[in-house]
């Protein structure tokens, strides 16, 4: 199927052979401002490399072009029982609001810019705590379903691990997550600071529905009260509906057991319904006739809106995507290709299509979305972009297979409204659900900034 | 369309409730010696939760059933910049057969026994290092493609990052993982010490086709050395058509850079091929018209079999699987509901089926898939179990969606022969490509044997 190319490849050539390789019309522009056919990433035509001997040295096939490394020459380092990532990559961190653990809540964001693919690594996947993270004792910890259920019923994770678990991927992103892109201005940011209170992994744990049909939930039970065991005793109230749709109580992530950041040794996963809801720590389950209108859910998760109205029980988190390469403090390195390239998701299904536009709208290609793509989940979209060194300013804007579509930022804004200073204001409202479109603009240098466009 | 309860329900009731709600024909036994239809692990009829109060107290569902833990009492730890395992998991690392990294090979194998689902966080991945793991500057390291090609190339992690890339579910098998189970007498060892050179996870990076493409491979070109700079300058032979099939040279895997037993910061990843092949630490892929019989492939990798031929160049890791749960080393507590779950994986495609038996082989039941089913990738199975107390054999057997069958361990011996002791010879022949069944045996008291069956 290969073909092979002798001489130097000139772009006409690189189309004819495309062409005959994949049946496609063209690498021609799909899209303004250098966006290329996005079947271009299964071909050829990419001209990144270096040609060995750049630098003056004469080189040919038969040379042997490479020069032994100090690594190479030694014996290397220990295979340790946990390995950890290279030194090399000690910037791969999560950003902490509150590094100090003042007595105040505790964010940790996903360094989203920095990754790759589609999963999370545990170690960086983000995790908020309202009163610090609890050290708790697996063999002591227990989950009582109670309240309107026949039989009350307690778990422990050794008695959990004995039911037939189930396995997905989903994305859990805080209700709160992007709250600065309300800020009038544009923050100056990276992508995982902006975006870094979501995350995607593969979740291990037994269906709620099968723990409440053991307990035998009374039929007049239409709201269940989730509760943690953290200091906060973190509570919110969720529809019987949901845990008889796709919640789980997950006491694996990503093929370990969890984190204590992320709710150790067990929380609930209500796949797509905003963060806070997915309660850590959990220590019971209550069956009751009404939601509980607890704290958490009336103060910090009821948006008010423009006009003053709020949205309660408004939980799940719509279609969105955000450009992670390149993004703010990754500079292009002169004209050329590149891969445009990014995270996609819908809190109600999965992805359709994610379309990707150089020129700040006025026009788009649809990009190639990589893997399987899942419900509920990270996509990770691609699409390939020829730099001429000009500016252009790159969005992302994501379909999901419901029919939903991320709101370009106009529409969203006189929606929604904008706040004054979420930075000096952190509360400032508005501040949740925000999911509209990011804007990189990159100058004429490579230097990339955050716009409104 | 949930069902509830308000009183005791008899297996009667359950199989009637199951009936109605799934549309399935019984909860009866699928296979011998309580093998339950595996449909259950969607619907109820499991009880291994305790009653509140189960110690004596009288609860009602309106009593408050929980006592407050200490950690609920207290503002618990930081929010880190990386999160690590509680440390109650402290027990969940990777064995290593080389821990004071003497001069020689070191192996550490992942834990499956205290894993779920079907990804293998980074730190757990298994890793083999034959020269110890070289502390690589990523900015410093080239790859090179030369040989028979037009024009020699050299790639760094950052011109690889420009390419649109391509993620993907992969697991990755030593040839020699399983090599234990060829012993005469069964070891007796828990699943990660027999299996534990075998991994999963997804894997991000550039199909190798791209790069070879773009230095335009010579037609006569039918195979490729591929180097690493360990300080073995480990060395193995790929065919071209495989890099044209799906070869990628990842710089990604779940999510983060390589870590440093894995390849950092570059790998070659040959979906299904013998993880040998798969060359970390990548410096060069050199284009030449034979293999290059290097020591690793004519030593280690050329399988000697009964009679005295040699497998040369049997690359693909064949249809596989083994019991995680319960396994040696996990105890049963008492008769009731269980769930046998284990992992199950194929180089040539994907698991179609996997059948589980609980009593050695006489009769098989149909085990449920979790999740996404991705091409040489891990895919989780799960089959419901109810144990009387007597004693169990306990065997899984996949099946994959080219036809391919993983043996009986008695057709397997005959062809592939035994070793004498595996332990006390290391590297005693035969000890590859171990694929045929592991057999663990529950007794009277619920403790687990490894037994060939």
């Amino acid at each position: 199927m290969r073909k092979v190319h002798m001489a130097p490849l000139t772009r006409e050539e690189i189309m004819g052979n495309w062409k005959r390789r994949r049946g496609a019309s063209s690498l021609d522009d799909v899209a303004g401002n250098g966006l290329i056919n996005r079947r271009a990433l299964l071909g050829q035509g990419f001209a990144i490399a270096g040609a060995v001997g750049a630098a003056g040295t004469v080189t040919s096939a038969a040379a042997e072009p490479l020069v032994d490394a100090p690594w190479g020459l030694e014996v290397g380092a220990i295979t340790p029982p946990v390995q950890t990532p290279s030194p090399f990559e000690k910037n791969v961190v999560r950003a902490l609001s509150n590094p100090n653990a003042d007595f105040r809540t505790s964010h940790a964001r996903t360094p989203h810019q920095l990754l790759g693919g589609t999963v999370t690594p545990n170690g960086l996947h983000f995790s908020i705590n309202h009163a610090g993270i609890p050290n708790i004792d697996p063999a002591q910890h227990k989950l009582v379903i109670h309240g309107m259920v026949r039989r009350p019923l307690e778990f422990t994770l050794e008695s959990l691990s004995r039911y037939p678990l189930v396995t997905r991927m989903a994305f859990v992103e805080c209700a709160g997550n992007s709250a600065g892109m309300f800020a009038k201005e544009p923050l100056q940011a990276p992508a995982g600071l902006l975006h870094g209170l979501v995350s995607n992994a593969e979740w291990t744990g037994v269906p709620l529905s099968t723990l409440l049909d053991e307990a035998g939930v009374d039929p007049k039970a239409k709201w269940l009260v989730a509760e943690g065991t953290d200091a906060h005793f973190l509570d919110r109230s969720v529809p019987v509906k949901k845990a008889y749709d796709d919640a789980l109580v997950a006491i694996y992530q990503n093929g370990e057991h969890l984190m204590p950041g992320n709710g150790y040794p067990m929380r609930l996963l209500l796949p797509g319904f905003q963060g806070n809801m997915n309660v850590k720590f959990l220590r019971r389950i209550k069956a009751i006739d009404q939601p509980a209108y607890t704290y958490f859910e009336t103060k910090n998760y009821s948006q008010i809106l423009p006009g003053g109205k709020t949205w309660r029980f408004h939980f799940v988190m719509e279609v969105k995507s955000f450009i992670t390469h390149p993004s703010f403090g990754l500079s292009l390195n002169g004209p050329g290709l590149y891969a445009i390239s990014g995270v996609a998701y819908s809190g109600t299904g999965r992805i359709a299509k994610v379309l990707v536009s150089a020129d700040g709208g006025k026009s788009w290609g649809e990009a190639a979305l990589q893997g399987s793509i899942h419900e509920k989940s990270f996509t990770r979209f691609v699409m390939p972009w020829r730099w001429d060194g000009q500016p252009a300013i790159l969005q992302s804007r994501a379909y999901d297979d419901g029919g939903n579509v991320q709101p370009l930022r106009a529409d969203f804004v006189a929606m929604r409204g904008e706040a004054t200073n979420p930075v000096t204001t952190p509360l400032a409202f508005p501040n949740q659900h925000y999911n509209s479109i990011t804007s990189w603009a990159v100058d004429g240098k490579g230097e990339i900034k955050h716009v409104y466009a």
